[in-house]
């Protein structure tokens, strides 16, 4: 029986490394797509067109989208690989469109404490902030990121009323993805289970991405109960970058790797080679100057695993 | 509704400590024990009678033995703890019962390659060393850890049958409880899944305790099936000590605060309180000088947590 297909974005060039320290340069951040573009995975985030003010790590992202689709157009990077980019609002998107990525990504959040202290505006505020990108720019494909949708750190857990009433808001502005965050890592799957039960009322569950940290350990079981609730998408950074494993409190990503590492053992098919990634991991270790959080990444396949 | 019990019985202070570097003194030993029984564990694997040349690291097992059963009769230590040892063989069982334990535990494999490599014999060889003692001290409650049941590092995936095997030898020298391990972590819920669907033929799932090891970040998801398919019992070790977060390929037993998150999230009353588990892990660090690997016992617990 042929096996089923999962998607995996890779959000390791933007939501990896916009968390890292050291703000990486254009050219080591073109060199991460085209290394990654290799390993089979079909969607890539390149990058984010946000105030250098907050998020010095994203200075150069037109540089990064712009020499992207150039190394597609030349084959160099799988014609079939999506390059996505994050925007914030009209400004943002314009500044992008200049490049034609495949995607935009917007975001908001579920919880007014998070939008307020993240993006210093209330949910509704910035609703209307990418919704004049969204008008602008209509045909182009999108995406929405919608964080704490399980805990926020300022409003504690969230109900998933909160998570339903802004995805009711956003239903009309024609989103092909919405990627449900669990911000700070904090979910289980019962927490799972329960908001998908809810959410798959409003919205088909072929249009969810789930998008999890692995800051209490959780995530691949999250992943689990995710993939038993008929998610077949899921957001994840190569090695878990931007989630530094000797800081306190570390809040990365969960690890491609690891993601890839129980899709294929539990029976999908994502189409990414785990050698391939492990050659990207060391040479992102290589970079940093320091092992990646990946735990598949540090402790590699199994004997007899296949 | 009453919550459901999950019994966590901490292995730190034997299969954690055996794999730390340094040897940690008995007296020290007895401070992380008497430490561990106030967190409201209820079951203490305190050290292992094996022998000096091949695990150093247990040396004065009979001191911290004697002393956490002292303990116990003076109150320190709460009277509804149980005070386990790990034994190899009629030796290592007879020193152990001059201080009367609660409970033994003895060890064998699911896989030749493992039982030659890890105990110099066959698994019936392992076996037969180990009756000799149950024979002798027929009255003690004993436990029996099944290594590599789901990968071997010699032999590579182990089919669900040579567990079903040894079992199955195991069953007429009335152990009280089985515990299942996937020694180098590779497992993921389908195998855990498989497994037990086939483990329950032949023994009732309440004897059996999961033993994880986070080496690939599975070991939550393989906690969630387990619990999906009925097993109450894991093995965890405080801090996920022994699986040091710094080397590649770290293979520490899953972390217990990690583990008693999953379980509280998820409905099920532990008897155990996590801030408490936060000030041993802690104190641990210091004693050791660096940070633990559990997750949660890094984040602590998210606003909102009940």
């Amino acid at each position: 029986m042929a096996k089923e297909t999962v998607h995996v974005i890779e959000v390791g060039p933007r939501d990896g490394l916009q968390n890292e320290k050291r703000a990486w340069s254009p050219a080591e951040r073109i060199e991460l797509c085209l290394r990654l573009s290799q390993t089979g995975l079909k969607t890539l985030e390149v990058g984010a067109f946000v105030s250098p003010k907050w998020v010095p790590q994203m200075v150069g992202s037109e540089t990064v989208l712009a020499e992207t689709i150039k190394l597609r157009s030349q084959k160099k990077i799988p014609e079939t690989t999506r390059i996505s980019v994050l925007v914030p609002n009209l400004q943002g998107a314009t500044d992008a469109m200049a490049s034609s990525p495949d995607e935009l990504a917007f975001f908001t959040a579920a919880t007014e404490g998070f939008s307020k202290k993240n993006s210093n505006c209330t949910i509704d505020e910035s609703l209307e902030r990418f919704n004049m990108a969204i008008t602008r720019f209509s045909k182009i494909p999108r995406r929405i990121y919608i964080s704490t949708c399980f805990y926020c750190p300022y409003d504690g857990k969230t109900p998933p009323a909160l998570v339903i009433d802004v995805v009711e808001k956003l239903l009309p502005m024609g989103f092909r993805e919405f990627s449900i965050g669990d911000t700070i890592g904090a979910a289980t799957p019962r927490d799972v289970k329960t908001l998908l039960e809810d959410l798959k009322s409003v919205l088909p569950l072929k249009s969810v991405a789930m998008h999890f940290h692995d800051t209490r350990g959780t995530a691949i079981a999250n992943i689990y109960e995710s993939l038993n609730m008929g998610i077949r998408s899921f957001d994840s950074s190569i090695g878990g970058l931007g989630g530094c494993p000797y800081a306190p409190g570390a809040t990365g990503n969960v690890a491609t790797e690891d993601v890839v590492y129980i899709l294929e053992s539990e029976g999908f098919s994502t189409g990414v080679k785990l050698e391939e990634l492990f050659e990207t991991n060391q040479w992102i270790s290589g970079v940093i100057g320091q092992a990646l959080p990946s735990r598949v990444g540090k402790a590699r396949l199994p004997k007899g695993f296949s």
